[in-house]
């Protein structure tokens, strides 16, 4: 069932990019789909050797193991591993350190998702079924642990100064947020000042780490370091405000978990967030369905969706995530121009306009 | 109802001390009573200190703070830390560094101490409820996250050479050995290999970190550093066989959770394991609690006890300890004789003789 690493890696990949394509053509945005092409050309080679460190990552005979590589092998979007990679081209080059801190900062992501499958009591990750629901809860807060272990490893291996001291400080950032996240959960009432700390530190700090680390690794100066980490900062925000988006607006087959699993979780998204500021009628109907274990029924879920169209909800959000696009491609202003940053402005605009 | 952590830590060491020379005094060990009142004594200052730093670490807002602090506050015995100072003072001092690595070595002590109580659903701890009971399992999973971050942080602080990769390699053998007991969990027909493999990478991996980072971080070389990892070895081997010892044995007031907990919770102990092999009649009274969420009956823990006398699996499980005392004794022979040796040579006789 599970493909090879090597070959799901590189399925994962073209499929990112062909449907990031797919959906600017369809937006009326070609030269972003041409853009996007021109990048997949330019980064095939570093994705391939990223794809080889990546089916390295060690294959024991223990349960932990397997349930690290249950999810590892389903690929994902690898999108912390490409901002290593262009943060690197920026740079001198995405040479073998480089490629260890792209392999590690998707080990760091793939720990922090099996312990929130655990936490959450996810059913389903990346279109199938949780780790948890194989190997159990045990074997996947475990399973987290372990592959935190290879990254921190892997980090400390490539001897780049500071990279290792700033991940531990991103990871005690993410485990806050993900505290701070826990004790909101179900809260409807939430404050946009706590939903942007939980999204900072629990999505964008890993971001920041990813572009920072590559620059380093590439010999870049502090500066030019600061300004990839600003970008880090703020498409990692936009990735995640996307995210919130598309458990309202996205289908189930293309996001890889239910709809509305979210809001089912307790967890408070960036649209929803606005729509209960702005729609009264709107929060008996979210109580009602907020940390539940069954799918909202139809009227419930249509019911939802039209507050959120009516009160501008949606589109705010993605409006909010086509500026942190715009204050993050502004961050790169303060580098040489060149195919990596032209690179980074198309990941950007890509991530904004992502469908899945 | 917590008492403030360095008194409560100052309490832990003083009863532990103290509880060490009443068993010594009735098993008539008065020798052993009165060296244990000297070393005492003699680590006072040493342990002052490292409750000061016990108390420093961060106590901040956060759910997976409270969680973690609220383990850390209930003391322990202190044993890992303790071993990092005799280590150090086999070298030169317990100064600065090595107070950090014995606060490290308590840190992740207690972080695989709150993922196993999630692991195992366990109720106690230390006494107390389990702080997976107050503050939830989810929160718990990130506190001994947040718990490893911060261990690992004060290690590479110190900037002892290999006392943080080492780590990072003792916590890899401590995850793969929880997981091949996760493996067995509920299997009678054990293997011992199985079984030491699992006990020397859970329990003893850490004591062979900390007498090796100890003495490392006091300046002592490789020959010395490994002599005082075989001691952990051995020493960790004994305290887990004694461990398993006082399941069946121990008093519940006296080691804090319920009688015949680790059958409950499906594990394999020394005792059980030889038990099991001797006595063909011990096999369904065992299945039949093996796993179970109650307390076996009055009668079935009377069986199994009684098996366990006649079988002289809790004699040959006490002399096992013994003989890993020994051994890890045999192991100091080759560093200099002192008072610091002396120290060790009391805590591993005492570790074998403990009631709780």
């Amino acid at each position: 069932m599970v493909m090879p690493h090597a070959q799901a890696t590189a399925a994962a990949n073209d499929q990112l990019m062909s449907q990031l394509g797919r959906v600017c053509e369809r937006r009326g945005l070609p030269d972003l789909a041409q853009r996007l092409a021109a990048l997949q050309a330019w980064v095939s080679d570093d994705l391939r050797a990223l794809e080889g460190d990546m089916a390295a990552v060690e294959r024991g005979p223990r349960a932990v193991q397997k349930a690290a590589l249950h999810l590892l092998d389903l690929g994902g979007k690898h999108l912390r591993p490409m901002c290593v990679i262009l943060a690197s081209r920026v740079g001198t080059d995405f040479d073998d350190a480089a490629r260890q801190l792209a392999v590690a900062v998707e080990l760091v992501h793939t720990a922090t998702l099996l312990h929130d499958d655990v936490v959450d009591v996810g059913d389903l990750r990346r279109g199938a079924p949780a780790a948890r629901t194989i190997y159990g809860n045990a074997a996947s807060v475990f399973a987290g642990d372990w592959l935190l272990v290879q990254a921190l490893q892997r980090v400390r291996a490539t001897r780049v100064p500071g990279a290792l001291d700033r991940l531990l400080a991103i990871i005690d950032e993410m485990i806050l947020a993900e505290s701070l996240q826990l004790e909101q959960r179900g809260r409807l009432h939430a404050d946009a000042g706590d939903y942007f700390r939980v999204v900072e530190g629990k999505t964008a700090a890993l971001f920041r780490w990813a572009m920072w680390a590559g620059g380093r690794a590439a010999g870049l100066d502090e500066q030019a370091c600061a300004a990839l980490e600003t970008y880090g900062l703020h498409l990692g925000v936009a990735f995640q405000v996307v995210d919130d988006y598309l458990d309202f607006a996205g289908s189930a087959a293309a996001i890889g978990k239910g709809p509305l699993a979210d809001l089912r979780e307790g967890k408070m998204t960036y649209p929803l967030l606005l729509a209960l500021e702005r729609d009264p009628d709107l929060e008996p109907i979210v109580a009602a369905h907020a940390g539940g274990d069954h799918e909202p029924p139809d009227h419930a879920i249509a019911t939802i969706a039209a507050s959120l169209e009516r009160t501008g909800a949606l589109a705010d959000s993605r409006a909010l995530a086509l500026d942190r696009v715009d204050r993050g491609v502004t961050a790169l202003a303060a580098l040489p121009a060149g195919p990596a940053i032209d690179a980074l402005v198309t990941v950007a605009e890509a991530t904004a306009h992502r469908e899945k």
